[in-house]
Parts: C-alpha cells; structure tokens; sequence
C-alpha cells in the first residue's frame, strides 16, 4: 500500500470476515488507499495474521473494538458486519466518515418492504433515506455525491446487470422471468454451520431459500425501477462446491419486437464504454471462472429453444464485484479517482 | 458376482467407459448376474484392471473386440458404446439377445425428430420401431415385454420423473416450463476434451448446449406423451466440478387449480410404492450427494415467489438412475427378476 | 436389509456421526444385519432422516439415548462415540453384548502411553485387558475369541498393513521410517470447526499435527510388535480437499539384504490370500479414488532414488477399511460369518 | 499496462499455455511491462480470447509464429515452451535479447547429467554455459549480470528455499532428506492427458514419478552447491485436486548441534529482508492456500517425533513462485526495477 501523501485513511469495521479480508488483497493494490483502523470486536488486541495466516506479508494495525476507535483523521469506513447489526452502527458514527455499507442493511429503500423479508423493524429509517444503492455501472451520479452507499448484494449485481437495461428498454417482458443462480461457498460468510463444513458442499450442489431468498426484494426492487412497473422474479440460488462466483442464468421472453441477437446488441451498446462489464459475441457465454478474483461482469445472450424466449448468462466473483471489489469502485467514484483505480486483475486462471 | 446357476449370462459393450465399468460396479452387488463378456474395441487383448486399477478386487474376462464375440450362450447385452456407433452394432446383434442400450440412438421415437437433432439419417429405422423407452417407473409392462430398451438420457430421467405425473394430471401448465439443470463431469463420459481437464471444471461453473441440448427432444417427447399434446421447453445444462450427480430445478406454472402443495401430494401418492423415486416433504428439496451412488430419485417442491408458479427440485446420479443403475433396474423387470435386486444402496455420503 | 431369522441383532451408539451412517451404508448390503438401536443423545427422538436425508429410503428405528436401550435381544453394538467419552459407556454395557469400538480409547494397550498422548488417565483399565486391536489381517484369531475389539484408527491401518509384514521379515530398517500421510476431511468427523468449512479446505492442502499426531504411538505399538524392538517413526497428516481416502507414502531404509523388489514380492505373498489387500505389480503406486467406498487397501512398491532405500504407497477409504468397513469385517470374525460378508463392493470411480 | 515511456518491451513464447497467461495476469499489475508479442504457433492467427476467455478485459496483439517475430524494438522475451522444444528456439534468437526461460531446458548445468534424466543430448551446450540459474534469493547477484535466466522448476523453489540456508550452516545432515510433495494440476500445464481429466483427478491423491521425477536432479543441484558435497534425496510428488499450489514436507536429520529451533531461527534470519520468502513461528506451518497467487514462499519448521529430527513444511504457488512469478521477478533484477514491482499481491483467500 503506498503511503503517498494524497492517500486515503481508511477503516474496515468487520475485518475478520471473508469481505474483510478481500477489501485488503484489492486495496493492497490501490496506490492511494491507506488502512488505518481495523476492527474485529470478537478479536480485539489480537493481529489479523493470527486469523487469518496469509495476511503476513501486510504491514496492518492491530484489531480494535468499533467503540474504542479515534474517527478523526479517518476519510472513509467500509462496513462489513452482518446483517441486522449495521444500522444502529453507522448511526453512531461521525458524519464527516464517508460510509461504503457491504452489508444488506440499506439496500431496500422501502422500509416496510425491509420489516417484511428480514422480520424486524429497520432501526435506522432517516439515514435509509441518505443511502444510494451503488450499482455502479446504474447510479455513478448519486454515488459520486453520496455520503454512505449500500453496495449491492452479490446475487442482485450479478442478476440486475444484463436485465436493466433490457427492461429500460422493454425489450424483455415483465413477468415470467426466472433466474436460477449457483453461488460459491462464501456468499455464506465464515459461518460456523453444518451444512458448510468441506464434507457436506464437496462434490454436490443444492438449492436453498427456494421461493424465498431476501435477495429477492432487492432484485426486485431495481428491475421494478428499470421497467418503471412492479417486477416478481422467480429467484432460486444454489450452493456449489467452489470458493467464489455466481452464475446467474435468466430466462426471459422477448419484448417490443426484439429478437435474442437485439438483447445482446442493446446490451453491447451499453456497456460498450464500462471497464468491468463485458458483453459476449452472440451465443456464446460465460464461466464463473472467467472472472474469478476480479471486479468484471461477463455477460452471455444465446436465444432459447421455445420461440419468442431468450436466456442470459451473467457471471461475477461474488467477493469482487459483488461485494468488495464494487465497495472499492464506488468508493473511487465517491473521491472522483478514476473509477478502475486498483481493480485491473485479470481472473486468476486457471 | 455369484456363480447360481440361474445366473444371467452378460456381455458388455464399450467396457473401458464410465458406465461400463459402474454396470460392473452395480452387478458386483447382484446375486444374479455373470459377467461373461467385456468388449473394448481399442484395448482388446487387455485386461481391465490396467486402464481402470480399481476394478484388481475382481476376476473379469480380458477384453475383446465386439466381432470377436461368440454370441451363443449370452442371455443378455448392456451396450455402452458412443451415440452414434449403435445402431449399426445392435442391428447385427443374434435377435436371441437381450439388449439395454445406454446411448441416445434409440431413444427417439420419430426418426426425423432424431436426424435433426442427431445430424444424420437414422441407421436402424427398423430396429426403432421395436424399442422401448425404459423410463421404467413408466414403461414397466413395455420394459417387461421387450427385447430392446433404450435406457434414457441423465437428464431426461432427471427431468421427467417429477413431471410427467403432473402433466399426466394437467396439473401443471405445458407452456413455460423452464428446467435449469447442474450436472456432475461423468455425464461427458471419459473424453479428451480440454474443456474436461481437471483445471478447467474445477471452483467453477458454465452453462453449455444453451437452447440446443441434444437432451431437450428426448425430455419433450416424454413430455408431450404425458401431457397429450407438444411441450416445448426451457432447458439449460450446466458443468460443474463434481463428479456425479444431476440438479434439475423445474420452474413450472400451476394448473388446473392445483396449489404448489398439491402437486406435491400427487407426486407423493403417484411414486408411494415406487422403490427409488422419494417424495420429499413439503419445502424441502434433495442434494445430489443424497442419492451419490445410487438409483434413487429424490423430489421436492415447493412453492415460487410469484403467485401461480411452483418449483420442482429433482436429484439423481447420472451414473446410476441416469444411465448404469436404470439399466440394470431395467434388466430385472426384462427378466423377471424383482427390480430391487442388487440396487439397494444408499448414498455415499459423504 | 434382510429379515433373514439368523439375523444379528445390531446397535449402533452415536449414529449421527459420519462412521454411523457409513456403518448403515455398509450393513445395507449384509443379509444378516438387523438394526434394531440407534443411538445419539443430542437427536434423541427425532428420526435419523431429519439429520442426514439421504438414508430416507432405509426403515430404520427412532434415535434414543443411551441409557434408554433395553440391551436384551441385542447381538452386538458398534460404538461410534467421541474419543474419551467411550471408555465410561461401554464399561456400563451389559457383557453379553459383543462391542466393536470404533474410538481411540482402547487402541493402546499401554494405559501409560493412552494417558501420556490422551491427556487424561484411562478410565476403564480392566476393560483395556480385554481389548482386542482388530487389525483384522494381523489378528484374526483374537479377534474371533474376543468380546470387545478395538477397531484401528485410520492412519494406523493404512501404515500398518504394509510395514508389519516388512518388519517382522527384517527386511526395513526400524529407524528413520517416515511416513507422509494425506487424508480426507471425513477423518475428523462432523465436527463444528472453522478449519473445516469448505471454503477453508477447499483447493489446498496443510500439514496438521506436525510432530504429535495421536495416532503416532498407536502405529509405533503396532511396529514395535512386528519388529520385536521399539520403533519411532516421523509421522505427518495432511488435510486434502476431498471427502475420503488416506494416502500414505512410507519411506523406508532396507534391511537384511532386502532390495526393493523383495519387499513387493514379500507382500505380495503375504496377502495372496486375504480379500480386502491386495498388492499391486512393482513400481505401481495406488490412488485413494482406486478404493473410495471399499474396505479394500491397495499397497505400492517403488525403488527409491537413494541406493537402500524404498517407498511404500497404501491407500484406504478412512470411513470404510479406516472405520466402518473394518468393523463388520471384525463383527463377521467375531461371529463366524463368512469374512467378507456385505463388504463386497469395488471402488465407486469416479 | 501502464504505456509509459520508460516501459519494457516483452515478448511471451508460447502464450496459450498456463504460465504464459499467469504472465499476462501478473504483467497486469506491473507499471512499467508492454506485450509486445504473444507466440503460439498452433493457433497464430487467433486472438488469446479465443482460447481463454478470461483475458477480454485486456488489449493484446494476435498471436503469431515464432518465426513471423520482427525481433527489433523487444527489450526480454519469457520463454514459456514446453522442455526439449528450448534450447533450439532461445539458440536462435538475437542475442539483444534478455531471456527468462520458464522450461527445464537450461536448468541443469552439467549436461550429462541434464542427457541422462531428460533422454537426449543438450541441444545447446555452448549457450547452458552462460545460463544463470534464478532462484533469486540465492542468485540475485548473477540474475543482475545475466542475459539467459533458467528459472527454477516449481517443486525445486519450493524444496531450496528451506533447505538452502541450513545446508549453507550445516545445520542439517546431508544423507536421509525426505521430501514429500503435493502439487496442483497446474504444474502439468495443459495437457490432454486421461489422467488430467477432472473426473480421474478430484476427490483424490496419488504419488507419481515415484523415485524418478525429473525434479530430483535439479533439486539435487542446489543442495550439492549449498552443502558442499553430493546430496541424494527422496522426493515423491503427489497430484492433488486443487489448481494451483505447491506443499513441501521435509524431513532432516539435525546436523552440527543445532536444534529444530535453531533452524526455525536461522531461517528467520536468513529471510528477513526477503519480500517473498516468510518464516512462521515455531510450530506452525503453512497451508497452500495462504499463498494462492502470489509470489510468496511460507515456511515451516516444527521438532519431529523422534529426537534428532525436524520438519520443514514450504508452501508456494506453482505458477507464481514456481513459474511466471519469479520469472518476473527475475526480469525486475535483470533490469533494475525494485524487485517487488508488480507482485505485490496477498493470497486469493478462500
């Protein structure tokens, strides 16, 4: 990390998280990024090597408490605590801290909708008003003068990016779309569960939240924004045995006349001029390996086998893109540096 | 293998592939069968064990070429030869023999469905008309009757157990069915493809055939069968790093009046008796390791987030139920053996 | 599993574990095995389906606790409790019942080095006396006289087959024995650690133990009897990205004039006649994919680089020659059933 | 890539193997590197995108023939050929060049001893003689002065690094070293090989080259110089279903008085100013995963079971420290970058 003078203080609130750790592998390679604080209330006084051994050849600040943290001098907090705990946590902190929010604590602006799929009242409804969601490529202008952004969940980045603009354009149809979507295992966190441990994921692959995953609302509610009327999405993730990624396959029908190659034209087009969204040739789609470790989204358009249908085929790195990688993006934007600043790995392949 | 003599007498095809040697695997359990031939075109003059090690614990005859093969004495030939390739051996087969063909060639019933899909004209027109599609939980007095039996594709199994049923009971909507389905590398057989190699599958996960699976007419003809009119469907095939198994997760639209709920409860009452087709409770759905090794079928559904739609979750090996485990299940009912006999495993799990 | 009226009447203690339903897997395929108790404590109660689903299409008994069981009627009872906790239940056992123990806690027949490497003092030393270390190639004879036999730990098994027959032919050296071994995650069991989530196993591989395993003086006892002298041995684990199979590569000094290939021809004759070792030509090396889901060992013999030196390669399934598989084939011993009774399986490959 | 003036001018030699993309990916990050010229005379005419999907993000020229290459204005070449192919290629190329060839071809200085392991004579012993063998820390002074840099096999990097430094003291005996290694797939390259299947690969291990792998010789060389004497090693490579990674097990005799501390110390020492190379506290060791990546070595070293003995457990990457990583870091020395520029990265962890 380069200790240039116009670097930039940062603190991670949750660092011992797999988020936490992701933020330090890409900002490692951001010559303005300065880490400053790291927090671990768990781990507290301990160093992160201690968690996490392949941290060693950083030079980093001992773990704190959030409460024992000094926030003057800091410019900007990445929050990666789980759910539910987050939005009485960035209440409290200062308001000259710029806030770049991992977790899905503000990303459904309607804070009934919010009561409803994750079953407690939203504790924080003023500063829900203050937050952009930052898919970058779709609200670059309100992240830039954002003070705290809720980053897009890992599922809703992968699944929002090929459809938006085809709904802006009414080239798909409303209803009837279907994403069923394979996840790596850490979209899950460092959870201590069972149905996580190696033997129980190795070698197999199952659906959970059938018909109900919280990601769904999120989806939702920018699909709705983007075709200007309510959208209700079958949505079935799948946990496979891989470390990272998402593919998330849709099924669409055509709308407005379009055929398959016109979803794929309109998609090249807009995209066209965005360094980490990358549109196939016709037919052709993408691996989740293809972007393993970095901050790209490939896109795939092929036309279905019933006639009238399309299927597109989107894929990120879970922990990149659609977390940690997007939480640098937009903090690039929301400190006007060039927005690719840090983020140019290609996949680590194979 | 034991030595009864009532044994059945075995040939089998194409030995050196993956579902040559798990029929060896499988009749290592059964009381009832010899293995008395084993063809491998390419390794003729070979024993077995020096391209598969594992197979040392048993004594086998040394492989032979398929025109070297005296035919008298044979009760029975399982053929696991590639797509393509069969129709002109079993054609030349002594009609004295039973046979239970693992490849494709068979399972069309409308020859010109086949050329289209198969790019080629059918070589055994003749023959196909004798064939019987071995879905066996719905061919059974067909298999019982019938010297040929074509054994279905993985996926197709996959696909049509919890489908027909409620197409059957028009409980389910023909149109719109859209089937995303996960298999394991075995269903590739053992090919030198690039694309196959272990840093090429591994912590990763495509989509492949996307609109154009050569599996898609064998599900709609089964299809179209139960429902009493065409079903075009959405049929997607993904590659993922295990080696076994096949996730197919079923998006249909109800029905009829039918609930998500009963259509679980018509599957369940439909395969109550059935010995390796399991209806799962309400809301939960099956794993691929659940069934690994096996020939059982496990279902779940449960109900969609859009109102009016439900999802079906089906799970089976495609070694197994979907290919080697179907054919011998399939060999039982041919001779009158009961259908259980040397397929009472349950999953290796983990 | 048959109703056959010869049937042994079986509990097994702690069937929640990943040995416990590997033993119902196994006993699955035994005609005489009759389940009649399973216990887990912690689940006591529900149904053992509600734990691990894929047993759904086995009939199997509620789950109790312990001290619940009315022990008449019962044959034998496998034990698949924790390490340390064995010792005080089966000392309550009824002593008609013939016990396989499947723990560490009878293994070493010296209580000093149990307590010296456990930690603890043991808690049943009289018991201990009666123990029988069921190595079942190498005591067979005890094991058919005994009342409670202490199945071999993992590594042990896979060290031992092919060093005892090598020693006591004073054909290795006793010292500088350094045996490498590479395991599966099942080795340690269902057990809720963060150093066994998936995404922390998966695609690499650690050392565990390094220096101290517990396994070490369980091996040394088992050398140090073949060779008549006390042996010590470097032994490391690793931990390997997959669900089963031990890998040891044993590097040994030649003795006695002994080239490298005199040991394979040594065991080679050693094990002509025993079903589950089997040793192959010289120079092959087995794979733990060549005995996954068998109770079969698979040894290798190679000359070593150094002049004097060779290098013994032998491979199990942990959960079946490690544990499950080797207990039946103890439990036939113990009760005059042909010995490979229901352990006839070959390899599930891939 | 940076254009900047002051940028190197690079050509990669067989550019659609996986050194030659880990070259791209690496390059990537380095500010100072331009590729001028990708190879692949198999596919000359193509894009690389053709071939690997993943590196559409990056602008690359067309892959060509070796011999269409216009040799003016290229500053180094990285020579990523598979070995025997080498010696005549890097023979005929102008002698402007600076070269860092990534195969085995110039490894061994003597060329007998390079005839007898690799089945033919040298092909350019005038050329060997001018070779610098670039395991960097141990070489840099040579790297600097060298036009032709043999970079380091993947197992010899991971094997010297440790053993380096203590055979330096004679703090380790020289006779009885046992080198135990577990590799990735990666370090096969891409070949279409049955056995690099992913089905004959994943959920297993197995040891080949048993007592005779190329590496021995090469490995062999560098203790030699380091000890002073002939050194001959036990070395078995193993192939582990992970992509990328290299695990060394070692196990020494205790020379000179020292202890297992005293080479954890010495270690420690001797690295402590090395950017790549890290020594852990005593007792613990590292895991593959900890460096996945990245350029860094993690060392080991722990007492062994019996007295008089340690164990050294290295981990690298193979791509990286192993191969493209330190072939950078070869090209930093050579042309008097910082030695860090562009392998700055922690692990890709999980």
């Amino acid at each position: 990390m380069s200790q240039t003078p116009d670097r930039i203080s940062i603190a991670i609130l949750g660092a011992s998280g797999y988020t936490g750790i992701e933020l330090l592998r890409l900002l490692g390679m951001h010559p303005n990024a300065g880490i400053r604080t790291l927090t671990a209330d768990r781990h507290a006084g301990k160093d992160l090597v201690e968690i996490f051994p392949h941290v060693r050849p950083l030079r980093l600040p001992q773990l704190v408490k959030i409460d024992e943290v000094d926030w003057s001098g800091h410019d900007l907090v990445f929050c990666c605590l789980p759910h539910a705990t987050t939005q009485e946590v960035i209440s409290e902190l200062p308001r000259h801290l710029k806030v770049v929010d991992l977790s899905a604590d503000f990303r459904l602006a309607d804070i009934e909708v919010y009561a409803k799929w994750y079953g407690h009242e939203h504790r924080a409804p003023e500063l829900q008003k203050e937050a952009v969601y930052g898919l970058t490529e779709h609200a670059r202008e309100e992240v830039r003068r954002a003070r705290l952004v809720a980053n897009p969940g890992c599922y809703p980045t992968t699944v929002q990016l090929p459809l938006i603009p085809l709904l802006q354009a009414g080239a798909v149809a409303t209803d009837g779309i279907v994403v069923d979507a394979k996840s790596g295992v850490t979209g899950a966190g460092r959870s201590m569960r069972e149905d996580l441990l190696f033997a129980e994921v190795h070698d197999g692959i199952h659906a959970y939240g059938v018909g109900k995953h919280r990601h769904t609302p999120e989806i939702e509610q920018g699909l709705a924004r983007a075709a200007g009327r309510e959208v209700r999405i079958s949505f079935t993730p799948h946990l496979m045995p891989m470390n990272r990624g998402i593919l998330a396959t849709t099924y669409v029908g055509l709308a407005g006349g379009a055929t398959a190659h016109d979803l794929r034209e309109q998609l090249a087009k807009r995209y066209a001029d965005e360094p980490f969204v990358h549109v196939l040739p016709f037919g052709e789609v993408p691996a989740t390996r293809h972007v393993r470790g970095t901050n790209h989204c490939f896109i795939g358009v092929a036309a279905d086998n019933p006639p009238g249908r399309a299927i597109l085929v989107s894929a990120t790195d879970n922990l990149v893109k659609g977390a940690s990688g997007q939480a640098i993006q937009n903090m690039n934007v929301m400190l006007g540096l060039p927005e690719t600043t840090g983020l140019g790995l290609i996949a680590t392949y194979p």
